[in-house]
Protein backbone atom coordinates (compact mmCIF):
# COMPACT_ATOMS: atom_id res chain seq x y z
CA UNK A 1 0.00 0.00 0.00
CA UNK A 2 1.68 3.12 -0.73
CA UNK A 3 2.31 5.97 1.82
CA UNK A 4 -0.21 8.51 2.74
CA UNK A 5 1.77 11.80 3.88
CA UNK A 6 -0.83 14.43 5.24
CA UNK A 7 -0.73 18.21 4.26
CA UNK A 8 -2.43 20.90 5.91
CA UNK A 9 -2.40 23.73 3.25
CA UNK A 10 -2.19 27.44 3.48
CA UNK A 11 -3.07 29.91 0.72
CA UNK A 12 -1.95 30.00 -3.33
CA UNK A 13 0.29 27.57 -5.08
CA UNK A 14 2.66 25.92 -2.65
CA UNK A 15 0.23 22.78 -1.65
CA UNK A 16 -0.23 21.87 -4.86
CA UNK A 17 3.40 22.32 -6.00
CA UNK A 18 3.63 19.79 -3.00
CA UNK A 19 0.98 17.35 -3.73
CA UNK A 20 2.23 17.44 -6.89
CA UNK A 21 5.76 16.40 -5.95
CA UNK A 22 4.11 13.92 -3.33
CA UNK A 23 2.43 12.50 -5.86
CA UNK A 24 5.28 12.06 -8.86
CA UNK A 25 7.14 10.10 -6.12
CA UNK A 26 4.15 7.68 -5.63
CA UNK A 27 2.60 8.60 -2.43
CA UNK A 28 -1.15 9.59 -1.72
CA UNK A 29 -1.72 12.65 -0.31
CA UNK A 30 -4.58 13.65 2.59
CA UNK A 31 -4.81 17.73 2.79
CA UNK A 32 -6.55 19.56 5.01
CA UNK A 33 -7.76 23.07 3.46
CA UNK A 34 -8.77 26.36 5.05
CA UNK A 35 -12.25 27.61 3.64
CA UNK A 36 -11.55 31.17 1.92
CA UNK A 37 -7.84 30.81 2.11
CA UNK A 38 -6.44 27.48 0.38
CA UNK A 39 -7.03 27.68 -3.08
CA UNK A 40 -10.00 25.07 -3.82
CA UNK A 41 -7.64 24.02 -6.92
CA UNK A 42 -6.09 22.34 -4.72
CA UNK A 43 -8.70 19.37 -4.42
CA UNK A 44 -8.53 17.61 -7.89
CA UNK A 45 -4.38 17.22 -7.16
CA UNK A 46 -4.55 15.24 -3.86
CA UNK A 47 -6.45 12.17 -3.05
CA UNK A 48 -8.48 12.91 0.01
CA UNK A 49 -9.77 16.16 0.81
CA UNK A 50 -10.86 17.70 3.97
CA UNK A 51 -12.39 21.69 4.12
CA UNK A 52 -12.53 22.97 7.46
CA UNK A 53 -13.36 26.86 8.67
CA UNK A 54 -11.03 28.33 11.19
CA UNK A 55 -13.58 27.37 13.64
CA UNK A 56 -13.21 23.65 12.74
CA UNK A 57 -9.68 23.34 13.31
CA UNK A 58 -9.07 21.33 16.51
CA UNK A 59 -10.54 18.44 14.74
CA UNK A 60 -7.95 18.25 11.95
CA UNK A 61 -5.19 15.09 14.01
CA UNK A 62 -8.58 13.14 13.86
CA UNK A 63 -9.35 13.53 10.28
CA UNK A 64 -5.39 12.85 9.46
CA UNK A 65 -5.46 9.65 11.81
CA UNK A 66 -8.53 8.64 10.01
CA UNK A 67 -7.15 9.02 6.06
CA UNK A 68 -4.02 7.01 7.84
CA UNK A 69 -1.48 9.86 7.88
CA UNK A 70 1.62 9.38 9.86
CA UNK A 71 3.49 12.27 8.31
CA UNK A 72 2.21 15.68 8.13
CA UNK A 73 3.75 18.94 5.79
CA UNK A 74 2.44 22.31 6.62
CA UNK A 75 2.71 24.24 3.51
CA UNK A 76 1.24 27.70 2.34
CA UNK A 77 0.53 30.94 5.02
CA UNK A 78 -2.29 31.77 6.56
CA UNK A 79 -2.92 35.25 6.46
CA UNK A 80 -2.17 36.09 10.27
CA UNK A 81 -4.92 39.29 9.81
CA UNK A 82 -7.47 36.14 9.99
CA UNK A 83 -6.47 35.20 14.09
CA UNK A 84 -6.96 39.01 14.29
CA UNK A 85 -10.16 40.30 12.58
CA UNK A 86 -12.71 40.16 15.36
CA UNK A 87 -16.35 39.16 14.51
CA UNK A 88 -14.69 35.77 13.93
CA UNK A 89 -16.09 32.78 15.83
CA UNK A 90 -14.35 29.63 17.52
CA UNK A 91 -15.75 26.30 18.24
CA UNK A 92 -14.42 25.16 22.11
CA UNK A 93 -11.49 23.19 20.66
CA UNK A 94 -10.23 25.50 18.62
CA UNK A 95 -10.84 28.28 21.18
CA UNK A 96 -9.13 26.27 23.74
CA UNK A 97 -6.53 26.18 20.83
CA UNK A 98 -6.34 30.21 20.28
CA UNK A 99 -5.90 30.61 24.59
CA UNK A 100 -2.64 28.78 24.43
CA UNK A 101 -1.13 31.38 22.13
CA UNK A 102 1.28 33.70 23.20
CA UNK A 103 -0.22 36.62 20.75
CA UNK A 104 -2.10 36.35 17.43
CA UNK A 105 1.09 36.21 14.98
CA UNK A 106 0.93 33.96 11.93
CA UNK A 107 4.44 32.64 13.19
CA UNK A 108 3.04 32.11 17.20
CA UNK A 109 0.15 29.70 15.59
CA UNK A 110 2.34 27.78 13.33
CA UNK A 111 4.63 27.10 16.00
CA UNK A 112 1.81 26.09 17.68
CA UNK A 113 0.38 23.42 14.98
CA UNK A 114 3.41 21.68 14.71
CA UNK A 115 3.26 21.33 18.48
CA UNK A 116 0.07 19.95 18.39
CA UNK A 117 0.36 17.74 15.61
CA UNK A 118 3.43 16.14 17.51
CA UNK A 119 1.99 15.62 20.49
CA UNK A 120 -0.54 13.65 18.41
CA UNK A 121 2.19 11.20 17.26
CA UNK A 122 2.74 13.06 13.45
CA UNK A 123 6.09 13.81 12.35
CA UNK A 124 6.16 17.25 11.27
CA UNK A 125 8.46 17.33 7.69
CA UNK A 126 10.42 20.41 6.20
CA UNK A 127 7.52 21.88 4.05
CA UNK A 128 9.94 21.90 1.08
CA UNK A 129 11.70 19.12 1.56
CA UNK A 130 10.15 17.60 -1.90
CA UNK A 131 10.63 20.95 -4.13
CA UNK A 132 14.43 20.89 -2.93
CA UNK A 133 15.72 22.04 -6.54
CA UNK A 134 13.93 25.26 -6.39
CA UNK A 135 16.01 26.73 -3.78
CA UNK A 136 18.68 28.89 -4.77
CA UNK A 137 22.33 28.73 -3.96
CA UNK A 138 23.84 32.25 -3.96
CA UNK A 139 24.12 33.89 -6.92
CA UNK A 140 22.05 35.58 -10.44
CA UNK A 141 19.71 34.03 -11.52
CA UNK A 142 18.16 36.31 -14.21
CA UNK A 143 19.96 37.11 -17.36
CA UNK A 144 19.39 40.82 -16.07
CA UNK A 145 21.18 41.19 -12.88
CA UNK A 146 22.06 44.12 -10.23
CA UNK A 147 24.31 46.78 -10.55
CA UNK A 148 26.99 47.67 -8.29
CA UNK A 149 25.11 50.28 -5.88
CA UNK A 150 22.04 48.01 -6.48
CA UNK A 151 24.22 44.87 -5.02
CA UNK A 152 25.15 47.33 -2.11
CA UNK A 153 21.22 48.11 -1.03
CA UNK A 154 20.32 44.54 -1.30
CA UNK A 155 23.15 43.64 0.84
CA UNK A 156 22.55 45.88 3.73
CA UNK A 157 18.55 45.35 3.18
CA UNK A 158 19.37 41.67 3.14
CA UNK A 159 20.65 42.21 6.78
CA UNK A 160 18.16 44.37 7.94
CA UNK A 161 15.30 42.20 6.75
CA UNK A 162 16.88 39.37 8.56
CA UNK A 163 16.70 41.19 11.69
CA UNK A 164 13.05 41.76 11.02
CA UNK A 165 11.56 38.14 10.44
CA UNK A 166 13.51 37.33 13.77
CA UNK A 167 11.51 39.77 15.33
CA UNK A 168 8.31 39.07 14.15
CA UNK A 169 7.73 41.75 11.81
CA UNK A 170 7.22 40.77 7.82
CA UNK A 171 9.82 38.76 5.10
CA UNK A 172 9.85 42.07 2.94
CA UNK A 173 11.91 45.54 3.09
CA UNK A 174 11.65 47.20 0.02
CA UNK A 175 14.37 50.06 -0.65
CA UNK A 176 15.08 52.75 -3.09
CA UNK A 177 18.26 54.48 -3.66
CA UNK A 178 19.29 53.17 -0.33
CA UNK A 179 16.57 54.38 1.84
CA UNK A 180 13.57 52.41 3.20
CA UNK A 181 10.51 52.56 1.29
CA UNK A 182 8.35 49.82 2.73
CA UNK A 183 8.29 47.65 5.53
CA UNK A 184 5.87 43.99 5.37
CA UNK A 185 3.75 43.83 7.98
CA UNK A 186 0.18 41.78 8.27
CA UNK A 187 -0.69 43.47 4.53
CA UNK A 188 1.43 40.65 2.86
CA UNK A 189 4.19 40.89 0.30
CA UNK A 190 2.02 42.02 -2.92
CA UNK A 191 0.54 44.79 -1.04
CA UNK A 192 3.93 46.08 0.57
CA UNK A 193 5.61 46.37 -3.31
CA UNK A 194 2.21 48.10 -4.41
CA UNK A 195 3.10 50.57 -1.60
CA UNK A 196 6.58 51.17 -2.62
CA UNK A 197 5.86 51.86 -5.93
CA UNK A 198 3.00 54.43 -5.64
CA UNK A 199 5.35 55.75 -3.15
CA UNK A 200 8.80 56.04 -3.95
CA UNK A 201 8.40 55.40 -7.74
CA UNK A 202 10.40 52.94 -10.32
CA UNK A 203 13.42 51.38 -9.52
CA UNK A 204 12.35 50.06 -5.73
CA UNK A 205 14.53 46.76 -4.79
CA UNK A 206 13.02 44.22 -2.86
CA UNK A 207 14.83 41.97 -0.77
CA UNK A 208 12.45 38.80 1.03
CA UNK A 209 14.31 36.91 3.97
CA UNK A 210 13.53 34.50 6.90
CA UNK A 211 14.67 35.40 10.23
CA UNK A 212 17.34 33.54 12.04
CA UNK A 213 15.39 30.76 14.17
CA UNK A 214 12.33 30.44 12.54
CA UNK A 215 11.17 26.82 11.79
CA UNK A 216 11.33 26.07 8.28
CA UNK A 217 9.11 23.47 8.29
CA UNK A 218 6.31 26.11 7.80
CA UNK A 219 8.02 29.32 7.38
CA UNK A 220 9.97 29.54 4.61
CA UNK A 221 9.74 32.62 2.17
CA UNK A 222 8.61 31.63 -1.29
CA UNK A 223 8.54 33.79 -4.75
CA UNK A 224 5.69 33.23 -7.27
CA UNK A 225 5.03 34.64 -10.44
CA UNK A 226 2.11 36.79 -8.93
CA UNK A 227 5.03 38.82 -7.16
CA UNK A 228 6.83 39.00 -10.07
CA UNK A 229 3.92 40.68 -11.88
CA UNK A 230 3.51 43.54 -9.01
CA UNK A 231 7.45 43.81 -9.08
CA UNK A 232 7.03 44.91 -12.80
CA UNK A 233 3.72 46.62 -12.89
CA UNK A 234 5.55 48.93 -10.37
CA UNK A 235 8.54 49.12 -12.35
CA UNK A 236 10.59 47.82 -9.83
CA UNK A 237 14.08 47.05 -10.66
CA UNK A 238 14.29 43.08 -9.11
CA UNK A 239 14.38 41.15 -6.20
CA UNK A 240 17.27 39.79 -3.76
CA UNK A 241 15.96 36.32 -1.75
CA UNK A 242 18.14 34.31 0.68
CA UNK A 243 20.24 31.67 -0.48
CA UNK A 244 19.37 28.24 0.39
CA UNK A 245 16.37 29.61 1.88
CA UNK A 246 13.92 30.86 -0.72
CA UNK A 247 11.59 28.54 -2.87
CA UNK A 248 11.12 30.09 -5.99
CA UNK A 249 7.57 28.97 -7.55
CA UNK A 250 8.53 26.89 -10.07
CA UNK A 251 11.74 27.89 -10.20
CA UNK A 252 12.33 27.28 -14.52
CA UNK A 253 9.33 28.97 -15.31
CA UNK A 254 9.72 31.73 -12.57
CA UNK A 255 13.39 32.66 -14.18
CA UNK A 256 12.05 32.55 -17.49
CA UNK A 257 8.86 34.95 -16.40
CA UNK A 258 11.40 37.64 -14.84
CA UNK A 259 13.93 37.49 -18.29
CA UNK A 260 11.04 38.80 -20.13
CA UNK A 261 9.77 41.36 -17.38
CA UNK A 262 13.41 42.62 -17.37
CA UNK A 263 13.56 42.17 -13.46
CA UNK A 264 16.99 41.09 -11.90
CA UNK A 265 16.15 37.79 -9.65
CA UNK A 266 19.43 37.18 -7.60
CA UNK A 267 20.16 34.95 -4.34
CA UNK A 268 22.36 36.12 -1.78
CA UNK B 1 17.92 95.25 18.23
CA UNK B 2 15.53 91.47 18.49
CA UNK B 3 17.35 88.39 17.86
CA UNK B 4 16.58 86.65 14.68
CA UNK B 5 16.30 82.88 14.54
CA UNK B 6 16.18 80.93 11.34
CA UNK B 7 13.18 78.24 11.16
CA UNK B 8 14.04 75.96 8.19
CA UNK B 9 9.84 74.67 8.30
CA UNK B 10 8.71 70.81 6.89
CA UNK B 11 5.55 69.83 6.97
CA UNK B 12 2.19 69.93 8.89
CA UNK B 13 2.00 71.97 12.57
CA UNK B 14 5.74 72.18 14.15
CA UNK B 15 7.06 75.14 12.58
CA UNK B 16 4.25 77.08 13.03
CA UNK B 17 4.42 76.14 16.71
CA UNK B 18 8.12 76.66 16.88
CA UNK B 19 7.94 80.19 15.34
CA UNK B 20 4.71 81.24 17.62
CA UNK B 21 7.04 79.90 20.61
CA UNK B 22 9.76 82.04 19.63
CA UNK B 23 7.91 85.25 19.03
CA UNK B 24 6.73 84.76 22.45
CA UNK B 25 9.81 85.15 23.86
CA UNK B 26 10.46 88.18 21.55
CA UNK B 27 12.84 87.07 18.94
CA UNK B 28 12.06 87.77 15.35
CA UNK B 29 11.58 84.70 13.26
CA UNK B 30 13.41 84.44 9.50
CA UNK B 31 12.03 81.07 7.44
CA UNK B 32 12.70 79.19 4.90
CA UNK B 33 9.72 76.63 3.55
CA UNK B 34 9.53 74.42 0.81
CA UNK B 35 6.95 74.90 -1.80
CA UNK B 36 3.88 71.86 -1.36
CA UNK B 37 5.15 70.31 1.62
CA UNK B 38 5.57 73.54 4.14
CA UNK B 39 2.04 75.17 5.35
CA UNK B 40 1.58 77.96 3.49
CA UNK B 41 -0.28 79.55 6.98
CA UNK B 42 3.13 79.69 8.29
CA UNK B 43 4.15 83.12 6.00
CA UNK B 44 1.43 84.74 8.77
CA UNK B 45 3.55 83.62 12.05
CA UNK B 46 6.72 84.90 10.99
CA UNK B 47 8.63 88.10 10.36
CA UNK B 48 10.86 87.11 7.15
CA UNK B 49 9.63 84.59 4.91
CA UNK B 50 11.45 82.48 1.82
CA UNK B 51 10.18 79.97 -0.28
CA UNK B 52 12.13 77.28 -2.08
CA UNK B 53 11.62 74.51 -4.13
CA UNK B 54 13.66 71.43 -3.76
CA UNK B 55 15.90 72.31 -7.00
CA UNK B 56 16.78 76.03 -4.69
CA UNK B 57 17.83 74.34 -1.48
CA UNK B 58 21.50 74.99 -1.84
CA UNK B 59 20.64 79.07 -1.65
CA UNK B 60 19.43 78.50 1.37
CA UNK B 61 22.67 79.55 3.72
CA UNK B 62 22.78 82.35 1.86
CA UNK B 63 19.24 83.93 2.16
CA UNK B 64 19.99 83.25 6.30
CA UNK B 65 22.64 85.40 6.41
CA UNK B 66 21.31 88.00 4.38
CA UNK B 67 18.04 87.58 7.42
CA UNK B 68 20.61 88.20 10.03
CA UNK B 69 20.49 84.49 11.47
CA UNK B 70 23.01 82.72 13.34
CA UNK B 71 21.26 80.11 15.05
CA UNK B 72 18.79 77.76 13.20
CA UNK B 73 16.02 75.20 13.79
CA UNK B 74 15.10 72.55 11.41
CA UNK B 75 11.19 71.91 12.29
CA UNK B 76 8.58 69.25 10.74
CA UNK B 77 9.65 66.53 8.12
CA UNK B 78 10.29 66.73 4.78
CA UNK B 79 8.98 63.46 3.06
CA UNK B 80 11.84 60.63 2.47
CA UNK B 81 9.91 60.17 -0.66
CA UNK B 82 9.98 63.26 -2.86
CA UNK B 83 14.10 62.93 -2.73
CA UNK B 84 13.27 59.24 -4.08
CA UNK B 85 10.99 60.28 -6.84
CA UNK B 86 12.11 60.36 -10.46
CA UNK B 87 10.98 63.37 -12.55
CA UNK B 88 12.54 65.70 -9.85
CA UNK B 89 14.77 68.22 -11.29
CA UNK B 90 17.77 69.99 -9.10
CA UNK B 91 19.91 73.18 -9.62
CA UNK B 92 23.73 72.10 -9.56
CA UNK B 93 23.97 73.17 -5.93
CA UNK B 94 21.58 70.78 -5.14
CA UNK B 95 22.72 67.99 -6.82
CA UNK B 96 25.98 68.58 -5.46
CA UNK B 97 24.36 68.53 -2.24
CA UNK B 98 22.56 65.69 -2.98
CA UNK B 99 25.75 63.43 -4.37
CA UNK B 100 27.09 63.18 -1.01
CA UNK B 101 23.97 61.86 0.57
CA UNK B 102 25.31 58.37 1.55
CA UNK B 103 21.32 57.07 1.06
CA UNK B 104 17.99 59.21 0.14
CA UNK B 105 16.80 58.83 3.59
CA UNK B 106 15.08 61.54 5.13
CA UNK B 107 17.80 61.12 8.36
CA UNK B 108 20.23 61.59 5.97
CA UNK B 109 19.29 64.40 3.95
CA UNK B 110 18.55 66.18 7.54
CA UNK B 111 22.07 65.29 8.43
CA UNK B 112 23.72 66.58 5.85
CA UNK B 113 21.63 69.74 6.30
CA UNK B 114 22.92 70.27 9.35
CA UNK B 115 26.56 69.55 8.74
CA UNK B 116 26.35 72.31 5.80
CA UNK B 117 24.73 74.81 7.56
CA UNK B 118 27.33 74.23 10.80
CA UNK B 119 30.09 74.67 8.28
CA UNK B 120 28.64 77.72 7.22
CA UNK B 121 28.83 79.25 10.74
CA UNK B 122 25.44 78.72 11.61
CA UNK B 123 24.37 76.81 15.02
CA UNK B 124 21.56 74.26 14.65
CA UNK B 125 19.55 74.30 17.71
CA UNK B 126 17.50 71.50 19.23
CA UNK B 127 14.13 71.66 17.56
CA UNK B 128 12.19 71.05 20.50
CA UNK B 129 14.03 73.34 22.62
CA UNK B 130 11.10 76.29 23.21
CA UNK B 131 8.60 73.33 23.62
CA UNK B 132 9.75 71.26 26.12
CA UNK B 133 6.65 71.72 28.36
CA UNK B 134 4.82 69.54 25.31
CA UNK B 135 7.32 66.90 25.93
CA UNK B 136 5.60 64.03 28.29
CA UNK B 137 7.40 62.26 31.19
CA UNK B 138 6.59 59.07 32.12
CA UNK B 139 2.80 58.58 32.67
CA UNK B 140 -0.49 57.76 31.23
CA UNK B 141 -1.95 61.12 30.32
CA UNK B 142 -5.83 60.41 29.24
CA UNK B 143 -8.15 59.67 31.29
CA UNK B 144 -8.41 56.07 29.78
CA UNK B 145 -5.23 53.98 30.21
CA UNK B 146 -3.86 50.84 28.41
CA UNK B 147 -5.16 47.64 30.31
CA UNK B 148 -2.62 45.03 31.54
CA UNK B 149 -2.30 43.04 28.22
CA UNK B 150 -2.16 46.47 26.45
CA UNK B 151 0.59 47.73 28.61
CA UNK B 152 2.79 44.89 27.83
CA UNK B 153 2.32 44.83 23.94
CA UNK B 154 2.96 48.30 24.22
CA UNK B 155 6.41 48.03 26.51
CA UNK B 156 7.39 44.57 23.70
CA UNK B 157 6.61 47.33 20.70
CA UNK B 158 8.26 49.90 22.04
CA UNK B 159 11.35 47.81 22.07
CA UNK B 160 10.88 46.88 18.58
CA UNK B 161 9.62 50.16 17.40
CA UNK B 162 13.38 51.87 18.93
CA UNK B 163 15.17 49.54 16.73
CA UNK B 164 13.43 50.13 13.84
CA UNK B 165 13.50 53.45 13.88
CA UNK B 166 17.55 53.00 14.91
CA UNK B 167 17.87 50.97 11.64
CA UNK B 168 16.30 53.33 9.32
CA UNK B 169 12.92 52.35 9.19
CA UNK B 170 10.04 54.17 10.17
CA UNK B 171 9.05 55.10 14.14
CA UNK B 172 5.29 53.78 13.87
CA UNK B 173 4.78 50.00 14.63
CA UNK B 174 1.05 48.57 15.09
CA UNK B 175 0.32 45.88 16.90
CA UNK B 176 -2.42 43.78 17.32
CA UNK B 177 -3.13 41.30 20.03
CA UNK B 178 0.86 41.20 20.38
CA UNK B 179 1.20 40.80 16.38
CA UNK B 180 2.78 43.12 14.29
CA UNK B 181 0.00 44.58 11.79
CA UNK B 182 1.95 47.12 10.07
CA UNK B 183 5.16 49.09 9.68
CA UNK B 184 5.89 52.49 8.77
CA UNK B 185 7.79 53.15 5.74
CA UNK B 186 8.02 56.13 3.64
CA UNK B 187 4.21 56.61 3.86
CA UNK B 188 4.22 58.13 7.10
CA UNK B 189 2.19 57.29 10.12
CA UNK B 190 -1.14 58.28 8.94
CA UNK B 191 -1.45 55.73 6.25
CA UNK B 192 0.32 53.23 8.31
CA UNK B 193 -2.97 53.61 10.96
CA UNK B 194 -5.35 53.43 8.21
CA UNK B 195 -3.88 49.51 6.71
CA UNK B 196 -3.36 48.61 10.11
CA UNK B 197 -7.37 49.43 10.80
CA UNK B 198 -7.34 48.21 7.43
CA UNK B 199 -6.15 45.09 7.68
CA UNK B 200 -6.38 44.02 11.17
CA UNK B 201 -9.60 45.50 12.42
CA UNK B 202 -10.57 47.37 15.73
CA UNK B 203 -8.65 47.43 19.15
CA UNK B 204 -4.78 48.22 17.34
CA UNK B 205 -2.25 49.15 19.68
CA UNK B 206 -0.14 52.23 18.23
CA UNK B 207 3.69 52.52 19.21
CA UNK B 208 6.07 55.38 17.82
CA UNK B 209 9.59 55.94 18.86
CA UNK B 210 13.01 57.88 17.80
CA UNK B 211 15.88 55.60 17.37
CA UNK B 212 18.85 55.47 19.50
CA UNK B 213 21.84 57.32 17.76
CA UNK B 214 19.11 59.88 16.09
CA UNK B 215 19.98 63.36 16.16
CA UNK B 216 16.82 64.90 18.25
CA UNK B 217 17.43 68.32 16.92
CA UNK B 218 15.30 67.58 13.47
CA UNK B 219 13.97 63.73 14.30
CA UNK B 220 12.01 64.56 17.63
CA UNK B 221 8.74 61.96 16.90
CA UNK B 222 5.41 64.48 16.82
CA UNK B 223 1.76 63.38 17.54
CA UNK B 224 -0.53 65.75 16.84
CA UNK B 225 -4.49 66.09 16.24
CA UNK B 226 -4.57 64.61 13.30
CA UNK B 227 -2.89 61.56 14.21
CA UNK B 228 -5.13 61.29 16.98
CA UNK B 229 -8.30 61.57 14.67
CA UNK B 230 -6.83 58.86 12.28
CA UNK B 231 -6.59 56.34 15.70
CA UNK B 232 -10.24 56.95 16.20
CA UNK B 233 -11.56 56.77 12.41
CA UNK B 234 -9.78 52.87 12.63
CA UNK B 235 -11.07 52.37 16.50
CA UNK B 236 -7.68 51.64 17.73
CA UNK B 237 -6.92 51.35 21.32
CA UNK B 238 -4.55 54.15 21.45
CA UNK B 239 -1.01 55.33 21.37
CA UNK B 240 1.85 54.76 23.58
CA UNK B 241 5.11 57.43 22.92
CA UNK B 242 8.12 57.61 24.11
CA UNK B 243 8.50 59.76 27.68
CA UNK B 244 11.32 62.25 26.92
CA UNK B 245 11.82 62.04 23.24
CA UNK B 246 8.15 62.56 21.62
CA UNK B 247 6.42 66.29 21.16
CA UNK B 248 2.63 66.39 21.68
CA UNK B 249 0.93 69.17 19.78
CA UNK B 250 -0.01 71.13 21.48
CA UNK B 251 -0.57 69.21 24.47
CA UNK B 252 -3.38 69.93 26.52
CA UNK B 253 -5.32 70.29 23.13
CA UNK B 254 -4.24 67.06 22.38
CA UNK B 255 -4.99 65.30 25.59
CA UNK B 256 -8.53 66.88 25.72
CA UNK B 257 -9.44 65.30 22.10
CA UNK B 258 -8.01 61.79 23.00
CA UNK B 259 -10.05 62.18 26.43
CA UNK B 260 -13.65 63.05 23.64
CA UNK B 261 -13.00 60.27 21.20
CA UNK B 262 -11.77 57.28 23.98
CA UNK B 263 -8.17 56.97 22.94
CA UNK B 264 -5.35 55.98 25.60
CA UNK B 265 -2.23 58.18 25.36
CA UNK B 266 0.51 56.77 27.49
CA UNK B 267 4.29 58.00 27.79
CA UNK B 268 6.51 54.86 28.25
Amino acid sequence: MNKTIGLIAGNRAFPIHVARAARRRGWLVAAVGLREETDPALESEVDRMHWVTLSELGGIPDWLKGAGVREVILAGQIQARRLVQSGQSFDPATRQLLARLPDRSGDSAMKLAVRVLQSKGFRVLHSAFLLKEWIPVRGDLTRLIPMADQRKELRSGLRLARKLAAWGVGQTLILKQGAVAAVEGMEGTDETIERAGRIAGPGCVVVKACGRGKDMRFDIPVVGEETLRRLAAVQAAGIGVEAGRTLLFDRPALIALADRLGLFVTAL
